[in-house]
C-alpha cells in the first residue's frame, strides 16, 4: 500500500495566489509562493497576538469545527485561531453519535446543514477523502484539518512555519526525520513541502520496520527532494537544520506486541544525543503528542520548540490562512 | 392515545403581540399576526446575513443551550443565530450526566442556576411537558428547542416561513403531508399552523398503519383545517404548493420488524414521482434527518429546498424570536 | 486522614495586594485585604450585570476551560463570567479521553499546548494536587476550579462574598456549618476564610460519624476561629448570621449502605426547623447540588439565597477575579 498521497491531476484546486473562498484539502494545493503568503500573514498574526492587540478581522465570521474525532490539541487551536480574531465558532464534537443512533442522517447532509449555518467549516473526520467529500455538497470553504491517514495540510503549515522562523528560508536546508517514516502522515507531508524549494535534504532515521515502502520513497524523490536513509543515532549528520521527531502510530500497527517491539527499536531524543548530534542552532521538532519520543528532559534546552514556538506556530498559520479563506486578508 | 398537543386553557401565555420576556413553549402561542411579525423580522435578518453584514444587536446577550439529549442540527441553527447576532451561547450538553452520577441535583435547581447566569435558555429535553416546568422555575426566558413528542414551535415556525417565503402568503394553499402522520410532531404542528390562516388543504399521505388516530383528525380538523386522507401516490393532487415529507419515527415504534415492514410500505419522493405529480412552482420540504424519505437524486431540483433555503430559514426566524424575546427587535 | 488542606511554607505564592498574572490554587493566598478587594469588584460586576450593560473589559482575552471532569454548574459560572465581560473562551471537556486512548499525552504536555493558545487556563481535575502541577507548567495564569477533594476556592470567594454582602462585614458573626464537617471541602475552606477575620464563631452540626476529625478541628481552630461542634437541632442558637448546609460526600464513603445510615441520621431544613430556631435576618446557604439537605418547601423563603443570589454571586465573584487576574479590572 502507498502511504504517500498522490492526487489525480486536477482533482485538487491550486491555490495559485488566491485563496479566498478555496477549500484547503491538502498540502500539494499550495506552491513555493503561496506558503510564503501564508507565512508573512501568519508573523503579522504573531505581532498581534504578542502585542495583545484584540482584533476584529474576523467581527461576524462563523466557522463550524465539526470534529468527527476527538483531537483537542487541532480543536483548540483552531478554535483559538478564529476567537483571536474576534470571529465566533460553532463547535459540534461526535455529530455521528447524534444522527446515528436513531436518525441516520448521510454526513453530505450534515455538511449541508452545517455550511448553511455558517461562513466556513473546519473539519477533522477519521475517513480519508471525508474533507474532499464535504467539499463537494458544502458551499463554504472546508479546512481539512485531518482525514484519516490521508492529509491534515495545516500541521505542515506550521511546520514549515517553524523552520522558515528559525532560519529565514525554506530551501537549501538539512532535516533529520526519525520515528516512524512508514506511517506518519505528518512526516510524508512534511517531506512533500520541503519538496517546493530547491537545494533540501532529508535524513529518515527508524527501525528497519518502519523504513518507507519502496513504492513511497520513490515518489517523493520524484519531487526533487535528497532522501537518505539511515539506521542509527550515529549516522546523523550533525549540521542538520532541525530534527522532527514523530511517534510510532500505534493506531496503524495490527497488535500491542508489535508496538511494543517496535518502541523498543525505535529512537528517542535525549541530552545526551543532543549533545552528541546536534549543533547549537538546530531546533527539535515534535508534531504531538509525544509519545516515546522525546525525554522531558530535553524540554528546558532552548532548542526544543516543540512546547513553545511549534505550537503557537500553529495558532499564527492558522489566524492567517482563516483569514485568507475568508477574504479578510 | 392522543398525539395531537391540546393545552388546557389558560395554561399557555399568548404572545398577542408582544414578545419580550416571553416564554415559547408552544406554537399555540402564536396568533396569524404574531407568526407575520416574526416572518417580517426574519425577512431581515436573511438581508442581514446574506450582506455579510456583523450584527451587534445581541452583543452583551448571553443564552443557555441546555440539551439534555443531543440535536446537531438543532443546537446548530440556534447557536448560529445568537452568535450572528453577536450574542454569546453558554453551550451545556448532557447537564444530568454531571449531576445523576453522583450528585443527583433536581431538573428544576438546574434551570434555576443556569437562569442565573444567562439572559435567556434554549432547552431541548426529551420529556414532555419540560419546557413548562423549565418556565415556571426560570426567571429569564424560555424557548422549547423540542419536549419529547410534545413540542418544537421553532420548527414550524421555519416550515410555515419557507411557505410565505415562496408563496407570499399562508392562506388558500394546498400542501401534500407525507410519511407518518400517526406520530411526527412537526407534521402535526405546522397543520395547528396552517389552520391559523383561512382556507388551507393539506392531504395526508401514508401506509394504514400511520394514519393519524381518529381523534387526532377530528381535533384538526375541529380548528378550521381541510384535512384528506388519501393512500396512493395517484391521489396526489397536481396542484399542491408544497410537499412536506416527514420520516417514519422510529423511536416511537415497538420493533425494527415493524419498522422495516412500514419502511416498505411507505412513499418516497423520486425524480420519476416529481416529474409526474408536482407542478412547477411547487416546493419539496423535508424537516431532516431524512431517512428513506427523499431521493437524493431529487437534490438537484430546485423545488427541493429541505437542504438550502429551509435550513437557512431556521437560522432567520431563530434570529428573529430571540431578538424579539430579549426585546432588542 | 487529615482533611484539611495545609500547605508548607512557601508553596503558596500570597497574593499580597497584586492579582496580576497569579495563579490561584487555594484559598489560602488570600489575605483579609486581598478577598475585600475582589468583593469591591464584585459589587462593580454585580452593577454591570443587573443593568444589563455590555462589557468589553475582557474584550480580546481567551480563557481555556480545561475540565477534566463535568462539573456543569461550574462550568458555566466561569463561562459566563468571561462571556459576559465580552472576552472568549476554549472549552475542552474531557481532554484525557482525547489522548489517552490511543495517544497517551501527558497532562504537562497539554497544559503547555493550552497555556499557548490562550490567556489563562481554568482547571478542573479529579486529582489533588492538579491545579498546582498545571501552574508549574503553563505560561499563563492556572485558575484551579475544583481539584479532587483539595481545593475550589473560587466557591469560597462566593459563600464569603454571599454573607459580606448581607451583613456588610465578615467579622464578628456566628454561622451555623451543617451536613459533612468530615468530608466537605467547601465547608472545610469556608472556615479558613472565615477565621482570616476576627470574632467569628461557628456552630458544626452533624452525625456523630460525620464530624471534623480531631486533627482538623485543631488545626482549624489554631487559626483563630471558635468553632463548637453540637449534635441536635435543639442546640442551634438563634442568633446565628447565616446556616451553610453541605450534602453528604456520597463519593467519599465505601458504600451505598453507609451512604443510607448517615442520610438517615442526617439533619434536613425544613420550613419548621427555620421557624424554630432561625431569625429575619439570617440567610441559609447552600453550595448545591443540594441532596438531602434543604426541603422545597423552603425556596420560596426570601432567606433562601441558595438558588438566587448565592449563585448570582459566583457569578460576579469570578467575573472579578478574572478581570483582576488578567490585569484589566
Amino acid at each position: 500500500m502507498n502511504q504517500v498521497i498522490t492526487h489525480p491531476p486536477g482533482s485538487l484546486e491550486l491555490i495559485s495566489g488566491d485563496f479566498k473562498g478555496k477549500d484547503i484539502l491538502s498540502l500539494d494545493q499550495f506552491s513555493a509562493a503561496d506558503l510564503y503568503r501564508v507565512f508573512a500573514l501568519a508573523r503579522e498574526m504573531k505581532e498581534l497576538v504578542l502585542a495583545s492587540q484584540p482584533s476584529q478581522l474576523l467581527a461576524g465570521q462563523l466557522v463550524a469545527l465539526l470534529f468527527y474525532e476527538p483531537s483537542s490539541r487541532t480543536f483548540g487551536s483552531f478554535a483559538a485561531a478564529v476567537k483571536r480574531l474576534g470571529g465566533q465558532t460553532l463547535d459540534i464534537q461526535n455529530p455521528e453519535v447524534v444522527s446515528s443512533v436513531w436518525k441516520g442522517e448521510s454526513f453530505e447532509d450534515t455538511i449541508s446543514v452545517f455550511g448553511a449555518y455558517t461562513q466556513a467549516i473546519v473539519l477533522r473526520h477519521p475517513l480519508p477523502g471525508a474533507a474532499q467529500r464535504a467539499a463537494e455538497v458544502a458551499n463554504v470553504p472546508v479546512i481539512n484539518a485531518g482525514d484519516g491517514n490521508n492529509e491534515h495540510p495545516t500541521q505542515t503549515l506550521l511546520d514549515l512555519f517553524t523552520i522558515y522562523e528559525q532560519f529565514g528560508r525554506l530551501d537549501h536546508l538539512k532535516g533529520l526525520l526519525a520515528g516512524d517514516p512508514l506511517n506518519s502522515r505528518t512526516l510524508h507531508s512534511l517531506i512533500r513541502g520541503l519538496a517546493l524549494f530547491e537545494g533540501n535534504t532529508v535524513y529518515l532515521l527508524s527501525p528497519e520496520a518502519l523504513r518507507l515502502t519502496r513504492d513511497d520513497l520513490l515518489a517523493l524523490r520524484s519531487r526533487g527532494i535528497e532522501i537518505v536513509e539511515i539506521h542509527s543515532e550515529r549516522e546523523i549528520p550533525t549540521d542538520c537544520h532541525f530534527w522532527y521527531w514523530t511517534r510510532i502510530q500505534k493506531e496503524r500497527l495490527s497488535s500491542l506486541d508489535e508496538y511494543q517491539q517496535l518502541a523498543a527499536a525505535s529512537f528517542q531524543v535525549t541530552p545526551a544525543l543532543l549533545a552528541e548530534r546536534a549543533n547549537r542552532e538546530m531546533i527539535l521538532m515534535d508534531p504531538l503528542p509525544r509519545v516515546g519520543t522525546i525525554d522531558p528532559a530535553v524540554d528546558s534546552d532552548e532548542r526544543a520548540v516543540y512546547l513553545r514556538s511549534q505550537i503557537r506556530n500553529g495558532l499564527y498559520t492558522r489566524m492567517a490562512l482563516l483569514a485568507l479563506i475568508l477574504g479578510k486578508a
